[in-house]
């Protein structure tokens, strides 16, 4: 075989989330762009911010010297004390820049994390629906993912977190305003989850993580607050990545930041730097690391995405869909009209539009509609999705 | 533990290499930037060529839509035909795009490859002396690093490589121009080891890949050439990275390159794509794949590092020290002159001389002088090499 067992099995299966982008790529091709509705991917269309591109330019301007080179595996140092005052303010726990640790972003920071905690066996508790890759990246560094459900409006059950807590039980991950299904988790599930990780490391003696997946922080909508992870669990690591919130998914830049309180903070830090060199990752790219570290507070207008939404929210209404209003990131993860979710999307793509099901999210019966697409496009995809709906039952 | 126990062993053992950088920096703060010689890092001093710059300033004011976004794992389609047509050139094999995959850098190439091929106890096969954190690589994913020595001027010993293959075998890797040594592997030598690896699977039945990591194939010296390994070896796969050849190892960017005819080459190449998007390196940098892309036949003045070699060749012979002659990169491999390298190596520290010890490459008795630094630099630490030598001697 020209490839290890476990790829080969893998290749087969595929992401459903790229499958569906690539469809939509060949789909395009065949009737014209205008003529598919691809709501396939999380790729944010806006453009990145004006300050972007203004900040490239002045730093290639400036060139200066070493700019493009190597630097210490964790990132620049000017870099992470940047981020660290952006995170501190955030999250409202004083970090310094050894805290944080730039990486090629959220996916590369996940790979980063569980290559440094788990041990062959290790378990990460995921809530489900989740982002599906999260299972891969677990399962690269031999580590199993136990999935805790959600409650039927996808916030936290922490009763069925703590069920499935135990002995081999490494880490806890999140992922708030949700990948598929909208959700913000409140503050008070997020604090039940830090006494809930506080109250099993005393009980059973083993360091255990809240690993918290955060791309979305900044896309929310009607004055929604995301809760700081850091202020209610001392043993809580933030990953984001800019790419949402610069609409720059393509050039991989985000990092990780440590709690300062988290028990042996500096073996864990060396650990994670560690991970980032010998994954091939060595660091973050040096151009965008110094690009966001002077855009602190910068971001695409939301309100786009909130426009979206709301028009996106009125088209299903009206077409007869049924699905849990989102309060972040740009996803709707709306009930499939029939059982089988696979079968539903596959109808929908017979009128260009193109959706992931919610299988592929650990959420049968549901499919995701992704609104990172222009106003244009979802108003003439509404009489689509209700004519696709009407198919259905004549 | 906080961190799995590999990681906990791993940190304490660091990389030497990344050891003397630190190390490096804090001396340099301490002593000043010009009292500190630091002969310790591949990290090209020289600026990126002007076109380099140029052509991120021309893409940049051309902020064309997307251009920072997500696209296929394996790159932009343009880029991949780019590097492709490049490739063919270099190499002598036509290529298409689909036979090129944009990587993180040489780094996180390699990772992709192992992760692709290697199932648990596969080995990789590696002449010695060689850049330690293949070893790292290879282990991440549960591979084994088998070491043959090379010849004493270390030029390949393809007996020695006969000896070691067996029925684990699933890759040879090589690197030349070589770090740390600087050998260039002959033509000949290309050949005899792509006429093994056809006798290898030939007579097993298994397949193998003959993976050759070529950052430095355009810092060569006095008109030698590298060897193409595509057309020796139809199971090759390239892997390099812009680093070195556009003093650009901070911005990540690089690719692999597979042979049209190795066997099921597109199984092969879909496990790559599918191994850069699990890994989460997910592609790689988007501003950077594009300026590569556009920058074919560019370098830096590879006659100013030739310059920097003599100068050095001269200055140690001079002060008494024993090397074979670097024929490319940006290394010498210097003989130490007492048995326990390391021992030199901190020894040539307390004369604010920094170097590498050979043990870091598996070349214990050899140290690695990186002169990836200014002439002035090497003029200066000539005479502390020799003081270094005088004072053992006395």
């Amino acid at each position: 075989m020209p490839v290890a067992a476990k790829i080969s099995d893998s290749v087969g299966k595929s992401s459903w989330i790229r499958k569906m982008f690539e469809e939509g790529l060949r789909l395009k091709a065949q009737f014209g762009e205008e003529n598919v509705f691809d709501f396939s991917l999380g790729n944010p269309d806006l453009s990145p911010p004006v300050e972007f591109t203004d900040t490239l330019k002045a730093l290639i301007e400036k060139n200066e010297r070493g700019a493009h080179g190597y630097m210490p595996n964790a990132g620049f140092d000017g870099v992470r004390e940047a981020i660290a005052a952006r995170v501190s303010k955030e999250q409202g726990v004083d970090l310094q820049g050894k805290h944080v640790i730039t990486s090629c972003g959220a996916a590369g920071a996940l790979n980063v994390i569980f290559k440094t905690i788990l041990n062959p066996g290790d378990e990460v508790i995921v809530p489900r629906p989740y982002f599906v890759e999260y299972g891969t990246y677990i399962d690269n560094h031999r580590g199993l993912i136990v999935l805790a459900d959600t409650n039927p409006d996808f916030s936290l059950n922490i009763g069925n977190i703590r069920a499935a807590l135990n002995e081999r039980t490494r880490a806890v991950l999140i992922n708030s305003p949700n990948n598929p299904t909208g959700r913000v988790y409140s503050e008070d599930d997020i604090k039940a989850l830090g006494a809930l990780v506080k109250e099993h490391m005393e009980s059973t003696g083993r360091i255990i993580y809240l690993v918290s997946d955060e791309p979305y922080r900044e896309i929310v909508y009607d004055g929604i607050r995301v809760s700081s992870i850091l202020k209610h669990c001392t043993q809580a690591i933030v990953v984001t990545s800019y790419s949402k919130t610069l609409s720059v998914a393509g050039e991989r830049i985000g990092y990780i930041a440590v709690h300062p309180e988290c028990v042996e903070a500096d073996v864990l830090l060396s650990g994670l730097i560690l991970s980032t060199r010998i994954l091939g990752f060595v660091n973050a790219p040096a151009l965008m690391q110094r690009a966001v570290a002077r855009l602190t507070g910068v971001s695409v207008n939301v309100n786009i995405y909130k426009k979206r939404r709301d028009l996106l929210m009125e088209g299903l209404k009206f077409a007869g869909y049924d699905f849990v209003k989102p309060e972040g990131a740009f996803y709707i993860f709306c009930k499939s009209p029939i059982p089988d979710d696979v079968a539903f999307v596959a109808h929908l793509q017979k009128f260009n539009v193109l959706t992931v099901p919610g299988s592929g999210f650990g959420g049968a019966g549901y499919f995701r509609i992704a609104y990172c697409v222009s106003e244009n496009v979802i108003q003439r995809a509404v009489p689509k999705f209700k004519e696709a709906l009407e198919a259905l039952r004549s």
